[in-house]
């Protein structure tokens, strides 16, 4: 494939800052770019004009669902590249029988994920959103700063990381910055995992009673579809923070905020289930939540990682060399 | 000096966490400890009875001035270990010319102050304390999540820090693990400094016309007093961040309350001037502004690090090694 053609499937105003000037104009050395706006559709006679001429289809945020009809209209396409967190919504299996290769930005979506979460819990440790809330209601060092005698802080202090996934793993990383103790839960890590260099590998019971903060970064699976329920948040400490950067559907969300009213625990959620809470969800206003609107990933110029992840795949691809981040049939179903 | 006699002198309420019985086990096997509950002051007959004994004291928060009575008092002091972030308040050159040495656990506390400064930047460059006031405010994304479409986020995005310290260096050292361009400002870096083979070293106006987060780590000094002014404040562009976990006297406080009533920057304050500010302050309810009570640096379980940083020392004091943090008395004079 000497020069493919090349065009984009998203919804137009979720891809600013994702393709600047620099990536486009790599593209272009290697490319001929068939239609710049993307596609946000494929069963228009223009949409089907560009699918019938292109070999690499970059995908993003928004991208209709690739259907068997739209597989037809691209007979000549080889690549999907999805510039965003996980292409497992888009496509299936169907993909792979038509012979098309297929990449995703996972990776590159994890590095904010991971960030977040690291920032989230060296706060937490600290109880410093607490530590704001109560020097805003008692103007005076008295109340807050008794909370410097409780047990709390980053040192020797125990996380307690949900699935050693690529961000779970990008997490336990930065940790290692830290004087912290790390605990792992997940299923699929056997006992030469590199990770288990810096964290130590237990079950989830071990793992909630154990950590200090609990962060949660497992796929959405059918075996993992509310996994943390009320026995599970019952385990957990006096004190400790919970933080969902995953999938909201993972937890018992009324289980959760019953926990969360009795004000035993913290938590810091950026997803939900559903994803935007009814406007009567105490998850807006219970002083201990810090809840966000799925803003962990990558916002604002962090976009350009994808554009630039996905442009590095589309050079190895013509190139003939491996990509680093192929999404294999198999890899697809354990996709968070 | 086989087994040196020991006390200690501290406010008693702040002295919980900084010695475990680990610590002060260890302390145990190679010192004589005079009296374990420290000294709140040293003109008393029981106090006077303690020092006259003693050839080190570990020093804390809330501990009296070493005045020359205290001197006199102690004929046989040798070593003064202040295990907490600096020992210049209670210090002065007499204490030098008395033959003492001096070491203290400002390492020890910067570790906290650059986690906190960390976690501080990561939200700040998300503007993840304005995402969520937005969601609560109002209840679907729209409004929260415009926000995404800024040139926000942790990537190649300019961190500046002023002042290379102890505890700028850190936060540099941390910053190393972010895909972010960090400047720095310090009158006393030199072209050859290693923190420079991560930062790039450039004068207070343009750091502060560059960076999206300023994060202020300069000692307290005549000549460092408000050198953050409004001239200064100014500079800083829309939507950026100004964190001050160093000292509040090194901003003109009242500019900084008028430009943050504009909206048109933000800020992390962990310290004011006064350092309790008044009841009616507008730091307290700003909502651009992140307002802590002192506790960016060693709180609960990270005190710790202070106790296990003295007894090192004096391990190394008693072994006749060189000390890792001794304060010399050229240095006293530019310690925050």
């Amino acid at each position: 494939m000497m020069r493919p053609k090349i065009a984009f499937a998203a919804a137009a105003d979720k891809t600013k800052f994702v393709f600047d000037a620099e990536a486009l104009s790599r593209l272009e050395a290697c490319c001929d770019i068939v239609r710049e706006e993307p596609l946000s559709e494929f069963s228009s006679t223009s949409s089907q004009a560009v699918l019938a001429q292109i070999d690499v289809l970059i995908t993003g945020w928004g991208c209709p669902k690739i259907a068997p009809e739209m597989i037809k209209a691209a007979p000549r396409l080889r690549l999907i590249a999805h510039s965003a967190g996980s292409v497992k919504l888009i496509i299936d299996q169907a993909v792979y029988a038509a012979g098309i290769t297929v990449t995703n930005a996972a990776d590159a979506n994890a590095v904010p994920v991971a960030e977040f979460t690291l920032a989230m819990i060296i706060l937490a440790n600290k109880r410093m959103f607490e530590m704001r809330d109560r020097y805003r209601a008692d103007r005076n060092r008295a109340n807050s700063t008794a909370m410097m005698d409780e047990p709390i802080g980053n040192y020797h202090r125990t996380v307690g990381l949900v699935g050693a996934s690529r961000i779970g793993r990008k997490v336990a990383g930065f940790l290692t910055a830290l004087d912290v103790k790390v605990l792992i839960n997940d299923p699929f890590v056997q006992a030469d995992d590199p990770v288990l260099a810096g964290a130590e590998l237990v079950d989830l019971d071990t793992l909630l009673a154990r950590a200090d903060v609990v962060s949660l970064h497992a796929p959405l699976l059918p075996e993992t579809r509310g996994m943390i329920g009320a026995d599970q948040l019952r385990l957990m400490r006096d004190g400790t923070t919970f933080i969902n950067t995953a999938r909201g559907a993972l937890v018992d969300e009324a289980a959760l905020i019953a926990e969360l009213q009795t004000g035993r625990i913290h938590a810091v959620i950026d997803v939900t289930y559903p994803e935007v809470p009814v406007p009567s969800s105490p998850l807006y206003d219970l002083p201990n939540v810090f809840l966000t609107p799925h803003v962990a990933g990558a916002i604002g110029r962090e976009r350009l990682r994808l554009g630039e992840l996905v442009v590095d795949e589309i050079e190895r691809f013509i190139g003939g060399r491996p990509l680093e981040f192929e999404v294999e049939p198999a890899l697809l179903e354990r996709l968070a």
